[in-house]
């Protein structure tokens, strides 16, 4: 299987054909399906797969000696945001196994284990907390925290975990698997207008965050309240999105609401509450920090008058990552020095950082666009960001 | 079965535990719960049920002679909105059944047929438009508009109607059934704070109706889009939900922006689209006009800069209903002088009043509070709301 089938392959999992954006839910049925194409790949390849506690897979090509030590991990994910793109996840893990055919056909020996990972649950869509298959794998959020998580039916992180065969009893950091790792080095499409040649290698992510709003007013008859009797939290509400927008002008950072949550809900009701998620981050961890800051106080400002409380939760806060020096220096020069650029969005890369040295690859995206079906990267750039995944895995692991 | 047994029957259907409120929608199970407690009241009673083409329910008690014509109808409806009271609604056939129950203890003879009616969606909960079975009866939406109308999940009426075992092909206005209507009399909770005694009359309902607002950008990531690339729709939304409170307060209007529906609705997703529902209302017609036309202006100029697209759609709008006059003296008088008020909530009775005489009484709602779980009436003004209804169908069918 080259890249392109491969690719054919998943193209149609979890796909709204209306709109062309991907539904691929950690544990959902499209996601499933996701996870069974990558176990038949690893299969046909003969590579040794290793199912972790916390829900993330492996497969491993390991030396003739049946060393499984100082690994060369490269993969991403296989999940995805609403109504997300194509490439955001799925580019690295195909990606990767396309790598290790061109070594194998070129015939190089290997010295070290090379290793496709899949990381569960990266983008935090169904359970709200992005990476969060890597951060219990590296210990960056307790277990209790994450069994207790809940989907946007009530279901527990643990029901689900169990319900798909895993116990949620045994999530949490696994040393024996870190220790294992030398060094973790994923492929992802770029995610904004930045990059302008087919292959760059990551500086770091900017610090990033969500914090959850919830606005707590009363609930009425949308007809017979009067304005002034009315404890609206819409309104303090829609004070915050445009505070957010201006806190990021002023400092220089990125803010978004991307998701609301209005109860109950009818047309004819004055909502009793909303919540409200915020997306921020900066180049600066001040940047954001003060940002979030500044919507906190404008939104109890808007929200006093109309009677209406105010709770801000951090739901998850990741400070810049700066990947591993040497690697990066290792990469860039085996590239022949490609463009090296910071990212605005958060990876596993990023998580796994915290414990072993991590770098990233980058292939462009000429629409700019992630998160959404315009996401893009050309055929060319695919077999572009191949030929140099096969190069540094050639380099950190073979001869 | 006294009015309290009844009351505590229905109490418990479709009530959310948690917050007390209830989520009976328009052929849901709850919902049909709730027709299965009507049809077991009714032959309690040896009532004579009726169903017509378009979901609406109704008991019939008929006199002596087996006449069917002149009907003096009342009742209400069954359906909620999301996490509504227990009153609105259900007081009205609650209090329907008990006042034919006072009426058959006291002997007193049938001159005119008297029906209990339950209209079939009454809030819009589902489908978005309310009073769709009196609509639909009284020929005020065309049928294949109905028809095509879809719930949250994308089902659309006509599928409904065929699962509950009804021919939508024979949905829309019923000439017989409203030629054997004399008069609709609904009772109905007070949903404001106006009404200081036990029961009143109501003079008329003022002009209201629901539009929805399409805001479209781009989606995208996010972290790695920067401000001035970004085409986000929630911030003109935003815009138009501080316009709409400001637009109501000039124009002596009340707006509510209770209902918004984003897209893809992911936490680090610019979204691509966010629709939002205007519910509006003013004693004068052109005071609603006046608002809906500077919030629609208002969200123009706020979605420009972000070169955003707004769209909105009127999808209700009912012009101020007078109720019949003389039925409301008469009523009035029947009941010794009673407050006369308007309301700004729409009724079935408003839509009835376009072909029939209709008329509302008033049960006072102490907390001022409809369409949540503090909607309330005492026990004391059930049963003045009971006695009141007892001697205006004996007024106007009895003796």
């Amino acid at each position: 299987m080259g890249f392109e089938e491969m690719w054919a392959a998943l193209l149609p999992i979890g796909r709204d054909p209306a709109t062309g954006g991907y539904h691929r839910f950690a544990w959902t049925p499209p996601e499933l399906q996701c996870r069974a194409w990558f176990l038949d790949e690893a299969r046909r390849r003969d590579l040794d797969v290793e199912h972790d506690a916390n829900g993330n897979m492996f497969a491993w090509w390991l030396p003739g000696d049946g060393s499984r030590d100082d690994a060369v991990l490269t993969g991403s994910h296989l999940d995805s945001v609403p109504g997300g793109g194509a490439f955001d996840g799925p580019l690295g893990v195909v990606s990767a196994f396309a790598a290790i055919d061109c070594l194998r056909e070129r015939g190089a020996g290997l010295r070290r284990p090379i290793g496709v990972a899949v990381f569960a649950e990266e983008e935090g869509a169904r359970f709200g907390i992005a990476c969060l298959g890597s951060r219990l794998l590296t210990g960056a959020i307790a277990p209790a925290r994450a069994r207790a998580l809940t989907d946007g039916d009530g279901h527990t992180f643990a029901e689900v975990l169990h319900n798909a065969g895993l116990d949620p009893d045994a999530i949490g950091p696994d040393e024996d698997l870190l220790g294992r790792i030398g060094c973790f080095v994923e492929l992802h499409v770029e995610q904004g207008r930045a990059l302008r040649e087919p292959v760059g290698v990551a500086s770091s992510i900017i610090p990033h965050g969500r914090w959850r709003f919830d606005f707590r007013g009363e609930g009425d008859h949308a007809g017979t309240t009067a304005l002034p009797d009315r404890r609206d939290p819409m309104l303090p509400f829609a004070g915050m999105v445009l505070a957010a927008r201006e806190a990021a002008e002023r400092n220089g950072a990125v803010a978004t609401v991307g998701k609301v949550r209005v109860v109950p809900g009818g047309v004819n009701a004055i909502p009793s509450s909303v919540t409200a998620w915020l997306d921020a981050r900066a180049p600066e961890d001040e940047a954001v920090r003060r940002t979030v800051a500044e919507v906190d106080e404008a939104a109890r400002v808007a929200a006093r008058p109309h009677r209406v409380s105010v709770d801000l939760a951090e739901e998850s806060y990741t400070e810049v990552v700066d990947f591993h020096r040497a690697l990066r220096d290792r990469i860039a020069a085996t590239l022949g020095g490609p463009p090296v650029l910071p990212t605005g969005a958060g990876h596993d890369a990023g998580v796994l950082s915290a414990r072993v040295p991590a770098a990233m690859l980058f292939v462009r995206n000429p629409t700019g666009v992630s998160h959404a079906p315009a996401e893009s990267a050309e055929p060319a750039d695919r077999l572009a960001g191949v030929e140099a995944l096969t190069a540094v895995l050639d380099d950190l692991a073979c001869g």
